[in-house]
């Protein structure tokens, strides 16, 4: 079955927009990313959001959680800004309706399309956990996975970091 | 447990000597790879030979071993060259002394020194699986995993598939 | 006799802060860019400020039109933020104590740091138009050059253009 | 009047064929360079073959004499790999036909394709240098220019250095 990979947008899928000099969403660079990467696996892209996640609301938290719910795959990644990837996470493992499902969040902490990013890194990993995790909700950052209530980032050095 | 990752040089590690203008290896970038993807899992480099894997011997192959047989990791990340991945993975599956160990054998299509790479996806991707399969020998190319005895290298294509 | 670069900062040098997810100054990237460009052009560095054009203030004007007063070399090539180029040029051809000097304002849209710029372009163009152009005060941008009273930026489309 | 700008291969224009692993002409590039350079210079390109200068013939150096010889515009920028640019600029200055046009040969040491290029700093640099030239032949390499018979090439360093 193929893997379902929700893009809700994060420094993940940032651009520069040249003529105002400032970072905005452009249309996702996900679907991209994978053809650089020589990605075979059967994927299933959906765009639901493109947003920073410091200015993502409870309601599109609901509107994360509804499309893993309703979506036939077992297997989700979903993009997200690191800023707040832990709170989504947390919304998504008390939801009901998606207890059976490996979901796992990842993104990035320098901007795809700026050429020394973590990006291509990370999903590649998140990629890879999400074939052989068990049902749960994941966080895949920097090489490792976290359950959803065993990490947060550190602001201070950018890295996440399990809780003890 | 720190991971284990072997080096063996590879596509994945060619780069362009101008003053030749061909194709060669200098130092392993790896390490800088891992840097870039903001890697934060436990690894132990070592770089073991840097050969185009179409010029890998017996002796290569039973060096390759001896080094899984004899670190005390239990899980090994190797970047190997695309042509003759699977002969190394059944080389090492056929051998004694690492049964207990999980290998995942990786490489690029592309030299990471030329941009538009996949080695960062495989990396992030082969480091992944092997904190979460159980022992045995495997190929992580394309975003996916096989087992030794499950894949061959497509030569018209480049890409990995599953042998049925 | 060597060629005087002063750096200014400009979007030329803006690199991504991945803890603040922003845009900021750090070091200046032009010596990086002349290594890269296999320049071999003798040339004399000089950070002077590292500020949006937006920013810039009369000062820092008179900073820039004192640098190139004093310094011996009489080509100087000044990486400048595009949005008030013009008018750092203005100021510069109407300065007392630079009129035997050939100087040539550049810039970029993209910053180097985001891999496809147009900085190494016209990082190029512009240290090949100081070499050659007469006394005076030009812009160099889009791979063109312009009298400093002959141009202005089209805040529309980010292109330097000839006014008529 | 646009420039003319002639393609003939070089290092400037090689890609990697990640199926045989190698080096390869196929389009140019040298388009999508001045798209990325935002460059508004009028040109005209045409690419009259794609080869390794190491295999350009006599024929061919004929072929690029009569493009210069016979096209409208009166400046001429011709990309070229950098082991025998120096012939061709020869070549030039010995034909008739072309005494009264400014010609520019340029390339780079590392394909534009790899990331790490000097083939955007030097597109930069010819296209600036020839529209400024008083009419002849020339080579602009490294940020400099050079008059054919007062350059060569140093094999060892790869820069191009003045004939004393």
């Amino acid at each position: 079955m193929p893997i379902r990979i929700l893009i809700t947008g994060g420094t993940f899928d940032k651009q520069y927009d040249e003529i105002h000099a400032r970072l905005v969403f452009k249309e996702s660079q996900v679907g991209e990313m994978l053809r650089l990467g020589r990605c075979r696996v059967e994927v299933n892209l959906r765009t639901i959001m493109m947003v920073d996640s410091l200015d993502m609301s409870d309601a599109d938290r609901q509107a994360i959680v509804q499309n893993c719910r309703q979506c036939d795959e077992e297997k989700i990644v979903i993009t997200h800004g690191t800023d707040t990837m832990v709170e989504t996470a947390e919304a998504l493992a008390k939801a009901t309706g998606v207890e059976r499902k490996t979901i796992v969040l990842s993104g990035a902490m320098i901007p795809y399309a700026f050429g020394s990013s973590d990006g291509m890194f990370n999903l590649g990993s998140a990629l890879s956990f999400v074939q052989v995790l068990p049902p749960g909700v994941y966080v895949a950052m920097n090489g490792r996975y976290f359950l959803w209530n065993q990490v947060r980032k550190n602001r201070q050095t950018g890295v996440f970091e399990a809780v003890v």
